[in-house]
């Protein structure tokens, strides 16, 4: 029950554009635990679709990749590290989609 | 850079109603911080739009309330703790749209 300490999540929902393919999501799982290795990211969790259904749930995303920062800047570093750099570019070909959304604590 | 072993996120995006009423977003956020009792929660996070901007980020939205739990079920729990229930029916009226992004780890 702890409020997290971490300023900053950076949140991103990833669609595939091929969402039935099993070895293109197990692909980008395996870039996303190589990104996690960027030493500014304090926290992550990599998931899918819950088995949940309401109106308001988005069950529609294949991935989801959910990072706590220190701090807004940490993040901003995060952006240009070579890892990122690198993730991005061995697996952009795999989404059709992303939506991010970066929250800062009130 | 330890991997969350919380099994389950429950993040949930709120848009005021009224999104330039600072009472209606503190009343929401002080529910929230209410709401953060309920004993399941293991972590939990209230923020805002970050200072970002890319053409993938989703900056309109008012308040983000992240949740981890240890488990499906305690998540199931939680949508119908008392905690829960007096936090819509005080608070509902605040906003115009939530999306619900459930996540359970790969």
């Amino acid at each position: 029950m702890a409020e997290e300490k971490s300023e900053f999540i950076h949140h991103v929902y990833f669609w595939l554009a091929e969402p039935n393919n099993a070895q293109h999501k197990k692909q980008l799982i395996d870039g996303l635990r190589k990104l996690s290795k960027v030493n500014t990211i304090q926290q992550y969790h990599i998931g899918q679709p819950a088995n949940t259904s309401r109106d308001v749930i988005d069950t529609t995303y294949s991935v989801s990749w959910c990072l706590f920062f220190a701090n807004a800047a940490d993040q901003d570093s995060y952006q240009v590290d070579p890892i990122h750099l690198a993730f991005v570019d061995e697996c952009k070909h795999l989404w059709k989609t992303v939506t991010v959304y970066d929250t800062i604590a009130v």
